[in-house]
């Protein structure tokens, strides 16, 4: 080996073409053979499965090191798990024996050892320490087994995503996502990626943040990309957008986030109830995908599998009457025409093991554009889903007004400015027809699903009122 | 039928459980038997392959009519494809062809017919038209099939996107992009949505837009979400994310929008070199992907597949100062140290048939967190990836500075913030490892792929310096 024999110089060694400069002591380390190793031969710890026997290269960080007698442990965290290492007086090499005590938590490593059977781990597997090399220094990494508080946490939220449980959280989080987009995918949606910065509203006026376009005035970030959406099924009949949504909320809530990911979908010729059922359809099959592929995951924050397990059965569907007529029978003092609040979710499906459906609200607590309901046009055809166990709203849909003349009635009863809605109105001049859509909050739906109750600890950065680094 | 014996009452027909009036002499639209179907069972145009000789109904919209003697021809859209309808004496109900005068195009309607072969079409299908029913009228639609110039269809851009070439569009762009999504989840790559409103600032300070946050004074949307995929990188090795991005810059080219898409990638352990292999076997994935999905639609668009199929050979590497021989060579006066521009791309990649990567550019014309290249220190390791055929640049990517003096040094040299950079620099404090990435601009590389100069209509509602509408 080129490596082997010049220890000294500057050669090729690791990952991809890399130079390194290093010392004769760590010539021992041929085996990488990395300068000829494409990016996609390389080996994580997820790949040593079934090589019980063989001696294996992986790079990574130090979660935890720990001695016992004359035996040293290390649990080496490589992004796909996370993998402990044995040191054996005989079996390890005497140099990474002295490098011990260098091994701080977080430090860099490139570790050999032999691959072993093992009861824990995600894999069933550990490593029987050969040679240690460390990459980067940690020193006094600020996040350590003790508690924390939030605001440190989240101050450091750069490094806690490193945690055991943060790890977890964002391996499910990612699956969800994906999950969501396959099923569009394989239900032939088209991916319609609507404007952040927008003059239309599409609710809520309130609550906007405004920006200075350039000598145009101001331009608002989205808080829905609905009516671009509407305007996009008459090509593609279904269509979603996946991206951030901004409130400009002051709210100090377990489930507000100043920036979140929602999904919107829309869908031609749908009505409320197949807007209901398609809604169904996907949290099952997201649930299922998680379930399939996340179990580890799942135990590490602590979160029954079996409770997921349970939402396989039937969602509940209430009408708003029938909500407001269990919240009362539960001592609520809500009444007919009021908006459900965090507090009447809470009520309404603490004590459920499946996701419930509230539909057809009262007019006046629901956007512009919902359709009337013919048969009690005091209501609109919308409905939110609730998550069990109290997690509250994680989606809101309707039946979109597919009537020219009642649209604009209803966008003149609000006050909205018709000049910034002719074009949604034109949805309704050429071709209109039945459609529905809705909103997934993707942080309230990883919440629910995680078992984690605050979604500032659902999204990689969260964005609070009074946050904004790092 | 509960629906034919009962033609003039309020029914249940057609999609789900949406509720028709409908007259009696639409009594006869039986076979639809809409209101047992569930929304994964309707029928769509792509569904009706295979199915020659037997009875469907589908719901879209008109595209064109036609009449040649006594046949009538209507272009049906719905959403999964275009089929032709004919109708024939003798064949088709009369009320039908009474009807054809009506039917508009853009018109909404539900048609009922037999399923034919046919030369043409997507499927090589067309429909013996049965019954035709106008859901949602359309007079004087306003885009029709002349010529309009490209302020009109801008602002039409909620009518625009029905177009045959922007539908043909707009399904690649959807697949181009869960190609992009599908080959990092097959690499295990954790998506970490990076956030847009932010304090750092990753590259040009300048074309930055300011949002007015709460009482902590200015947040600006993110031009990147590198910095944060940095942070994340130790906790899941390879990870991405994909939003929008916003540049504020006063630039009206072919390649400029204030708003566009972008998938960053960070991978650890991956030098420049690794960098680049893994660029261009995600490139090639995703035109292979086009290629076997999208054939129809690229000729729709008239882009020659067989251009497409010739980038499935190796790509091009030049490094910075080849690049400045070659342009030389080929007549620009160019000095090396300057940036490569448009025009300069251009030149490099006019009369190539596969992308070109440019690398290690000089310190100065790049970013401040790349790494210094060893063995030229006046040049950095990154590349940007150019597209074949003068299509310009579709990727930026480097790999990062991983030491912590050397940034520091940087980030004071270029006189930023470093307070703002703190977190940043922790990452080369606790486990520091070698680690590259990069950003694909999606409406460039749509671009490139579907032949359209001009990124205006590669993206469904674009944001230009004098465009926030609709």
């Amino acid at each position: 080996m080129f490596e082997a024999e010049c220890p000294l110089m500057m050669t090729h060694l690791g990952w991809g073409k890399q130079i390194y400069k290093f010392s004769a002591d760590r010539a021992h380390i041929e085996n990488l053979a990395g300068n000829t190793m494409r990016w996609n031969e390389r080996m994580y710890i997820r790949d040593l499965v079934g090589k019980t026997g063989e001696t294996h290269t992986i790079c990574g960080w130090i979660q935890f090191t720990r001695k016992s007698g004359k035996i040293r442990f290390l649990g080496i965290r490589d992004g796909s798990s996370i993998i402990q290492g044995v040191m054996v007086k005989g079996e390890t090499e005497e140099a990474a024996f002295e490098l011990f005590k260098d091994l701080r938590q977080e430090c860099s490593v490139r570790i050999t050892g032999v691959v072993q059977e093992s009861k824990q781990s995600q894999y069933k597997i550990e490593l029987l320490i050969k040679s240690v090399e460390i990459l980067g220094k940690s020193d006094q990494y600020p996040i350590t087994p003790k508690e924390h508080g939030i605001d440190y946490l989240l101050s450091n939220r750069h490094l806690w995503l490193r945690s055991k449980k943060q790890v977890a959280l964002f391996q499910i989080r990612s699956r969800i996502i994906q999950a969501i987009r396959d099923f569009l995918f394989k239900h032939h949606f088209i991916q319609m990626d609507s404007p952040i910065l927008t003059r239309s509203v599409g609710e809520d006026p309130a609550g906007l943040f405004g920006v200075d376009y350039f000598d145009m005035g101001t331009a608002y970030l989205a808080q829905t990309g609905q009516l671009y959406l509407e305007a996009s099924i008459a090509a593609h009949a279904n269509v979603f957008c996946f991206g951030p949504t901004f409130r400009a909320e002051k709210s100090k809530t377990r489930r507000h986030l100043t920036e979140f990911w929602m999904m919107e979908a829309e869908m031609a010729f749908f009505d409320n109830d197949d807007n209901m059922d398609f809604q169904e359809d996907l949290i099952r099959f997201v649930v299922e995908e998680v379930l399939n592929h996340c179990e580890w995951y799942l135990q590490q924050l602590e979160r029954d599998p079996d409770v997921l397990r349970k939402i396989l059965s039937p969602f509940k569907r209430y009408s708003y009457s029938e909500a407001i007529d269990f919240l009362k029978a539960k001592g609520s003092n809500i009444e007919w025409g009021e908006d459900l609040g965090a507090g009447e979710e809470t009520l309404l499906t603490e004590d459920s093991t499946v996701p419930a459906f509230v539909y057809d609200y009262p007019k006046q607590v629901k956007a512009f554009y919902m359709k009337e309901n013919e048969e009690d046009p005091r209501t609109v055809k919308c409905s939110d889903l609730l998550a069990p166990e109290g997690f509250g709203e994680i989606i809101g849909g309707s039946q979109r007004e597919d009537s020219h003349d009642k649209l604009l009635a209803r966008i003149k009863e609000e006050q909205l400015p018709v000049e910034n809605y002719e074009w949604y109105l034109d949805l309704r001049k050429f071709g209109t027809v039945i459609h529905s859509g809705f909103g997934l909050g993707v942080e309230r739906l990883v919440g629910w699903i995680c078992g984690v109750p605050h979604v500032r600890e659902t999204i990689p950065f969260p964005r609070l009122m009074e946050r904004l680094t790092p």
